[in-house]
C-alpha cells in the first residue's frame, strides 16, 4: 500500500487578505514555534496601548501606516517593517486602508494593556 | 534645555537588499524579543539540513524559491511564506536569484545540523 505524500502549500498574503474585510481584527495565517503571523487591515486611528511582555513587529504589505509614540512617530510604507519595543506606548493609524502583517507571541492581544474591551479583537485563523 | 526626540526609522527591505551581494549569507535587519529578521539571497542549491530546535520562516520578497523535503517540495513566490517545522530536513534552491526574509531565533545557524563548514555563514547586521 502506498502512503500518500503530504502536500506542502505556500501561504499567499494577498489571497489571505481577500478572505476578510473587517478592520483592526487580526487573522492568524501561520505559526512559528510560539509565535503567530497575523494579517490585519487598518484604517483610521487605533487606541494608545503597549505590550508590557513583548516586542511587536509590523510589516506593511500594502498602503501606508503611521505608528505614533508619545515622543515621535514612524511612517511605514509597503515593504517596510518596524519593531515596537516591549512596553512602548504606541498608536497605529492609517489615512487609507492598509494591509499589515504582524509577528508576535501567541496570545498577544491587539489592545495590549489598554482596557478598551470595545477594540479588543479575538484572533482567529484564516 | 530641550531633550532631543528620538528618531524612528522604518526598515526598508529593498534598501537593505541593495547593501549586499553575497549569496547564502544572511544579514540581520531587526530583532524582536529573542528572534532575528534576516535577509538572504539564494541562487542554486543549498545543502540538506534541519534545525532540531526551531521552526524557520521563509518569506519571499522577490523571485521564486523551492524548498525540497525528503517527501515533497513547496514553491514560494513573491508575497508568499512558509514555516519549515522544527527538525524537518529541507533544502532551499532557486533557479534564478531570489530575495528572502527569514524569521528565526537568534543564533540559528543557516546550515542547521549539517556539518558543512564551507556553507555555514556568520550572521551579520546591516
Amino acid at each position: 500500500m502506498k502512503t500518500k505524500s503530504p502536500v506542502y502549500k505556500p501561504i499567499n498574503l494577498n489571497e489571505k487578505f481577500l478572505k476578510f474585510k473587517e478592520l483592526w481584527s487580526p487573522r492568524i495565517i501561520a505559526q512559528m514555534n510560539d509565535y503567530h503571523f497575523k494579517l490585519v487591515k487598518f484604517q483610521g486611528d487605533f487606541i494608545w496601548h503597549s505590550h508590557p511582555e513583548t516586542d511587536e513587529t509590523f510589516i506593511v504589505v500594502q498602503g501606508e501606516l503611521r505608528i505614533d509614540f508619545r515622543d515621535g512617530a514612524v511612517i511605514l510604507k509597503s515593504g517596510e517593517l518596524f519593531v515596537v519595543p516591549k512596553g512602548k506606548e504606541h498608536k497605529p493609524c492609517a489615512k487609507q486602508e492598509c494591509q499589515i502583517m504582524l509577528v508576535e507571541p501567541i496570545g498577544t492581544v491587539n489592545t495590549g494593556n489598554s482596557v478598551s474591551a470595545e477594540r479588543t479583537a479575538k484572533d482567529q485563523w484564516i
